[in-house]
């Protein structure tokens, strides 16, 4: 498997644009387009936010049948908490985008991104429709990520290929994330294409795997957005039929490596954020527990402050533990962090506040949190909490 | 019911002494002695983290007994994830106050706040022992409460007296919070008296049902602490039973208050919060579904951003209902923010930022959420999260 450019049209059978449609006031690219030539399988992963906008709505009704041929997203607007007229707007907008496309309606899937509450300048977006479908070109790639950001600062694409059963299959996507992330994929985007040729239910399949180790998995501010989305379209152009022997397998690695570093720059990316933390916890009686445990560290203000601040305070993560309800013997308690053991059989080692600060003061720092209650690990990557996130959150909207 | 001055030894039989013990390098306060005439009947509430501190252990174990006359809490160390070492300084301190007060040593209750991992300077503590107990006075609650103060800027005292069954009973207390409160008191010490004669099993469900309703219904950032307790002790020096009749009912009501004015305390001072908010969930299908909902919104980082730039973004109000779990139709939400009503039937409402800002620019925001899913309600307090929140945490224990 090798990386390669191209992002969301990286993989054969796609094209996208990106324009300012007039939503953003900040002349930004502010509406996004993902088109195939064909019917593509479709699959998508969703919020469990009970509150979900519009679009959400939509996209979930249309993916019953599985297929799909276009993917439009708009940044500088949520559509949610917009009611039966949010509803209304959003249908608007999918006929005209779907007329211009020359495609069904229902094969046209949505998902906003923005302040929630507001509604959609519709006119203008429809009137916007011509100059982005005709902008539409494999090349077109990063203007179409950039159109779905927020407070995000960097563009976030990444493309595999690799040759699976003989033929080249390539997984690509963009992304959009910043703030809200995690539990559960919170505010996020991000639309995944491939050439592979697979049913749609073998493709949700994978894509909620791949969601489960990757977008699952990352942490900025612990909330949950009413719009979070990950689209998953499979165009078949490779010729490559995933069912056929361990293909599946292939692919799947190839969506967990795609949507594993979309979710590392989501984090890198994370609102106000300067650094990393790659939180391990190893020993965990089970799998749930140790997710739990990284979860709760990886979430906690008290840690990322600690990182920010590269504050030699290292008992805010055996705290963080201690708080998750992962079931350990204190006194078995084993934390390393970037290499060094800083706590032993429950008990903070004495370090000199120099030394730990050198151990927090990197762009990543790896924690390793050892329970010796069992055999079960998981990860999670978080970001520092910084004044600045603060100061973004105390201001958007203005 | 009247509020009245004295804290922590506003009840008959309490005598309290703060004094710098050389633990904290500041001079300020850092030891802190409330001792009873006579044994009391004591109880507590302890924190439910996995890691717990060395005091805790102990003061665990002590109040099998349901008796103690004392109570002993350090600032400046948590004496936490210090092994079997720490457990032996916490047990050399204890041996030298109970000695000083002439008590047996199990009649001593231990807490410690600060930072976590560094050992207790033993001798220096032991030494000061002989002057913390000379200046034990029914005057000296206030440097008591001083005292316990780690990040806290101000001193937390309450206390009310009322005539139950004839006559006057007192019930009062010191606090400290500031970081890390909530879920379930986390990083909090308290200690409450009061002059009612009541059994240490009673005192110990009346303190609970009162911590539910105050110390349990705060958040200023979420995390849990390896050293939260709140202590209760009762000396009976009113001579009011209040096993006879509803004399109970009047007890609960007073620590009730108590603990509610010293969890508010907690609150308006919480690390870096200039502004408070009420988040009141109503018509939730059961309690815990109300509480739930509440503990998740006065919990989000954006929400609380919000309210410390009174960023008109209410949506956000709504996305933390919808991520709590807490079922309802998302059409039927209801939002108010200061009294003015911002989302009905699911639907944002079409205020000017300029309207939406006032309601959020006050000192003490009103949130009431109905999910008109049931008749169940809960109430949490909680502060905005500022940036002088990060550089507090970022700066802590340099």
């Amino acid at each position: 498997m090798r990386w390669i450019k191209g992002g969301v049209t990286a993989a054969a059978g796609f094209a996208a644009s990106g324009i300012n449609a007039g939503i953003k006031t900040s002349r930004k690219p502010d509406l996004s387009l993902v088109a195939a030539r064909q019917p593509c399988s479709a699959a998508a992963v969703f919020t469990v936010n009970r509150v979900q906008a519009a679009p959400v709505r939509i996209s979930k009704a249309r993916l019953q049948a599985g297929a799909a041929r276009a993917v439009l997203i708009n940044s500088g607007c949520a559509n949610c908490l917009t009611g039966p007229a949010g509803l209304k707007d959003a249908l608007a907008i999918s006929r005209s985008v779907a007329s211009a496309l020359k495609i069904p309606e229902r094969q046209l899937l949505l998902a906003s991104t923005g302040i929630i509450g507001r509604r959609l300048p519709v006119a203008k977006v429809v009137r916007a429709v011509p100059r982005l479908v005709a902008r539409l070109h494999r090349q077109h790639h990063e203007v179409a990520a950039q159109a779905i950001l927020t407070t995000d600062l960097h563009v976030k694409e990444a493309a595999v290929e690799q040759v699976v059963g003989g033929r080249r299959v390539r997984v690509g996507g963009m992304a959009k994330g910043a703030g809200m992330i995690a539990p559960s994929m919170a505010t996020m985007l991000a639309v995944i294409t491939t050439d592979a040729a697979l049913p749609a239910s073998l493709l949700r399949r994978l894509l909620r795997q791949a969601c489960d180790v990757s977008f699952n998995r990352i942490s900025v501010d612990g909330d949950m957005s009413t719009n979070d989305t990950v689209f998953a379209l499979a165009s078949g152009h490779s010729g490559v039929d995933v069912r056929v022997g361990r293909r599946a397998e292939a692919l799947v690695t190839m969506l967990q490596v795609v949507c594993g570093r979309l979710a590392r720059l989501i984090v890198q990316d994370g609102e106000g954020a300067s650094k990393l933390m790659e939180v391990w916890v190893r020993g965990a009686g089970t799998e749930r527990e140790a997710l739990c445990c990284a979860r709760q560290v990886a979430s906690s203000p008290l840690v990322k402050t600690m990182l920010a601040g590269s504050a030699p305070n290292v008992g805010r993560l055996a705290a963080a533990a201690g708080a998750s309800g992962a079931r350990f013997d204190p006194a078995r308690l084993e934390i390393h962090v970037s290499g060094v053991r800083v706590v032993a059989r429950g008990t903070a080692l004495p370090l000199s506040a120099a030394v730990t600060r050198r151990l927090l003061d990197r762009p990543e720092v790896p924690v390793v949190i050892n329970l010796h209650a069992g055999r079960a690990e998981a990860r999670m990557t978080t970001c520092d909490l910084t004044a600045e996130y603060v100061h973004i959150n105390a201001g958007y909207a203005t």
